[in-house]
């Protein structure tokens, strides 16, 4: 950490902080400048955070140096991790394709949706009981009677399940059928159901804030982690910019920076960041190409009648391209597409 | 609602849809033009959106025209609302100050801060006992031993509470205590919270969300007044930008745009918005000035101690100053600064 | 200036450095932290930059602690400063109003709009002879034949002329006709055009890039700056941003930042910000209380014929309001309203 | 176009803007809805923008449905457009990359940097005579002195160049030695060097604006293409966005946006955009398997002493793997790498 001192500040100034610095165990070192005077402090950033040394008189800037997340810093754990979802994992090695229908409509939309993941390629199938609708008029998912659905799907398909929970209170439900929970772009902050999911015993998936700086994406990944959680898979679904051609504005640079900075696996939505079904493959060629873990699409057999983000789903005509890109893409990257592994398909998690 | 076509779409495409729109019970109608046929639709705005027209071959936009919030929207309400939280009303007559610490800290430091409040000409006061912090090493609040230390200071300053509420699970709890609860910017899409708060018998401050579109800050809003709770007031606390100079941008034109849009109220968070104690004042003035039905300031004895937000706390030495401003400002905009009601110190809600 | 050493950084690293550093005749002060080397810099930030010790190895981060700006930095000009325009001031003790049509089209509205200008308080009159049309197909201006409208109505009511100059080539032109010149927000980087207008003889009004950071904005002005001349007016007017409930986004707390950072004045554009002609005044009573030097307002005779930004101008009607405002708000923040000085109608600049 | 009106318009509002319209040789048909009407107008669009019916009374909003760009749109040119820079080829059935240092510092650096790019797999040379900085005190480029430089370098190496014009007045200059002309993204709608470079007979790179619209955009290469020159590519290099763990983000995209928009080609700049050398690769990888026509990417012989951007600079060392990645991807997405054709030394542009 260092302290900027204002060009006006004195002596006195200077004195006090070092003072202050040391009763929290630190050190503190003055180099005075033409201009200013700055102060390198070694000891524990944390202890110097709760100081508030922003505020002391004559202190015009404070840099932090250290990183303000640890588990989930590369720096702390320097081989990147590998999630397991019931077997399928999500790392390194491998891509792993995550794929199924925006929202849970009814049983049979459900199975067909799967049937078409499997087709693509996927190893884990998605779909929304619970949908966080900008709109209170705008249809909020099936609830428990869609997660019922969703582990109905899983039996006959084998297919593992990932699907979001919006409430904290809602989470041992939710746990209860899903593999991995899925914590939405607009609860990216719910530090409450942060912590929930944290202790719930299940891999998560992150999805980054839509206006989320990486450094708060990976703090929220902090919170999990810190309720002894590391199984945590990262999202990147596109920031918000003030372009709208596309509904949000994918950010591939985040994959390999995040990579860099944390040891877990980062995954792609071309689906959401586009929000058009024309650029999905392309954003998957792309995310592939740049060395993510994994991508989460929306299919759906009837886009039409897609009760939300119809637009952006791809249906059977995609298939098979989705299937050719998830089974030539890998190898240029030095990967493979992720299979299923031999699994039984009771309910029991794994 | 208005769908564009694509230039290629067929004269059977734009009947797909007419009939489309008649099973919703709409009617469709069809301007062909120089390049491409445009259809307008008269109806129910739902039902259209349901229909996921823009997933329909040959569509290349929709257009909707009516605004997606109805609760909260002027056109529902065509004079403007005054909230009133026990007794202190927040509305177009005059301007309210809330103000006190950002969070509390110790019974004496809390009470310090809402004495400094009401020399400021506050006449409700801020204190957070639920702090949503970025980082999971930050102090996080004192929980309901925060409540209980601001219902006595309510009793001996007689100013009733606004405080945070970061989860669903805890609104019981926080409105057994609290005046009016507040919705902080990270939770502006915690559609559970929402729906809590709605229910809970309480006017509630929603801030807006720091990336979030002014129509969606109102159906965040619509999602409380679904609940029948259509005592909320609207807190512009400044967006995200690309700049860098202050912690966030005050959108200060937010306030003449929503008031035009919502009959609700709208106040202005200046201490959150710059970030800087020094341009609480200045942003203070502004706000009064573009006709803000209140402000929410941070104010604290002793900056260099706090535990959060301390560089942006006025101190004592701000405090003359901000009453001047109170009491001079409104009168330019046909207002008066609110002052107290004469007002019981029991507990029951008013 | 500070570096920030990786945590891989070696004792060599760290040396190459010192020994750069000392070749540009500064000195370095390494403080060995528990995971990471700081080194301090004392010496010529320049010379540093120069360096690019970003690249060197092991380097993390460079942080730059005094201002890239000198010349139109307060700390190089302590006292707030005052550019006056034939006369006219526009500075700390007064607020000037700017006012006319967004652009020159005829000479009857040019100056009928004058007319509505001065009616309202304006003691100089703005117009564009050259407009900056993001459509290749929009009216670009009248050029020089609107130039020679400008100084008509300039005769008739003794307002001297703002007007815009888009390209470094037609600066001496545009300079023989005005008594001060603008550059438009989308040439907020043209460098050359900058430079152009530094040495032109005349007061410059230099606009906020749209995109433009605080800093990116005050080296704009230190490259007219640079070439001897300081009478630089800054002038906020929005920036962009995901919103689009309005055109810009008015970045109000702008004024005061620049105002601690830079001795020019700063004015704003609630016109071209807002892009309302409903969001004019509020904007302009925002702008006065915080403490603005000045407003610069669009006004046209009958918007429903402007060939540009017709929504946002201001009409007849408002002039009565307008005036009132420019009246009665400058007090309360210790100014005055600027009137115009007795002045000479010939042609030559003062 | 679509003309929304306010529920409050009257009959006659909906009325005058019939009629105004027909003035306009245009058609409007009124569909009035359960709260508002809407206003369908057939007929010549640009004429309907200068009408202003924005600004008419009781209109609430105006929806331009046809695209504002003729000449560089798809729909006026379906198939995608190949551009030749003195033989080297720039289109949909190659993978272009253009190489080399960020700014012409002095012969051997400039030649070295050449002898990289050739390495990698250029058949383009870059390089900055004339460098847009931020601050007025950092290297502005060596000028005249440098192009010269560049054309020895192409003679030695047969390499064409590509290099930037910053000032309209410049570009006769810049046109007689370079083969390409570069407009940055800091001069995006500088329309008159827009102008300027479409009267120029030269194929032009067209960067975006860091703050642009794909509309807008497209709109600045309608400003070049209006002079008659098609020959257009446009680059990619990333937005200005909240996030500052890079430099810009790039909008990957953008490529497939744009390509369906318009026939011009789409690179994409992997140095400026990310600004780090470690991230270059990696987004080069994703912007060839996305489908960019080509690269543009910064080479330096030794970084550690460049005078611009040295930071995201690839260096010998990574030569080989951008090689590889040139070799080696293009066919995934049914490319070749472009070669050089054969070609003539001589300083005659072709």
């Amino acid at each position: 950490m260092v302290i900027v001192m204002a060009p006006e500040a004195t002596q006195d100034d200077v004195e006090a902080i070092v003072e202050l610095v040391a009763t929290a165990g630190g050190e503190a070192f003055a180099s005075r400048g033409v201009s200013r005077t700055i102060i390198g402090l070694i000891g524990d950033v944390d202890q110097f955070t709760a100081l508030n040394l922003r505020g002391m008189r004559g202190v015009a800037d404070v840099v932090r140096v250290s990183a303000p997340y640890k588990l989930v810093s590369r720096g702390n754990h320097p081989d990147r991790s590998t999630v397991t979802v019931r077997g399928v994992p999500i790392g390194p090695d491998t891509v792993t394709l995550i794929a199924g229908p925006c929202a849970v409509e009814t049983p049979q939309q459900t199975l067909e949706a799967a049937t078409m993941a499997k087709a693509a390629g996927a190893t884990l199938l998605r779909g929304g009981a619970y949908k966080p609708r900008t709109s209170p008029y705008a249809f909020q998912g099936l609830g428990e009677a869609g997660l019922r659905i969703l582990a109905d799907v899983r039996e006959e398909t084998g297919l593992p399940i990932v699907t979001e929970v919006v409430d904290a209170h809602d989470v041992a439900l939710v746990a209860s059928y899903a593999d991995m929970l899925q914590v939405g772009t607009r609860n990216a902050q719910n530090f409450a159901l942060l912590q929930a999911v944290g202790a719930a015993g299940r891999p998560v998936m992150l999805k980054r804030g839509m206006t989320a700086t990486i450094e708060e994406w990976l703090m929220a990944a902090e919170y999990i982690a810190q309720r002894g959680n590391l199984d945590i898979v990262l999202c990147e679904r596109g920031i918000r910019t003030y372009e709208t051609a596309t509904r949000n504005t994918l950010d591939i640079s985040a994959v390999p920076v995040v990579q860099r900075l944390s040891h877990l696996p980062v995954i792609v939505d071309p689906s959401h960041s586009g929000g058009r079904r024309d650029l999905v493959l392309p954003l998957t060629r792309a995310a592939i190409a740049i060395g993510a873990d994994g991508l989460i699409i929306d299919v759906h057999p009837n886009p039409d009648q897609a009760l939300c983000d119809g637009p952006q789903a791809l249906v059977d005509g995609d298939l098979a391209e989705l299937a050719a890109v998830m089974r030539d893409f890998p190898a240029l990257v030095n990967r493979t597409l992720t299979v299923s592994p031999a699994m039984s398909t009771a309910a029991t998690p794994v």
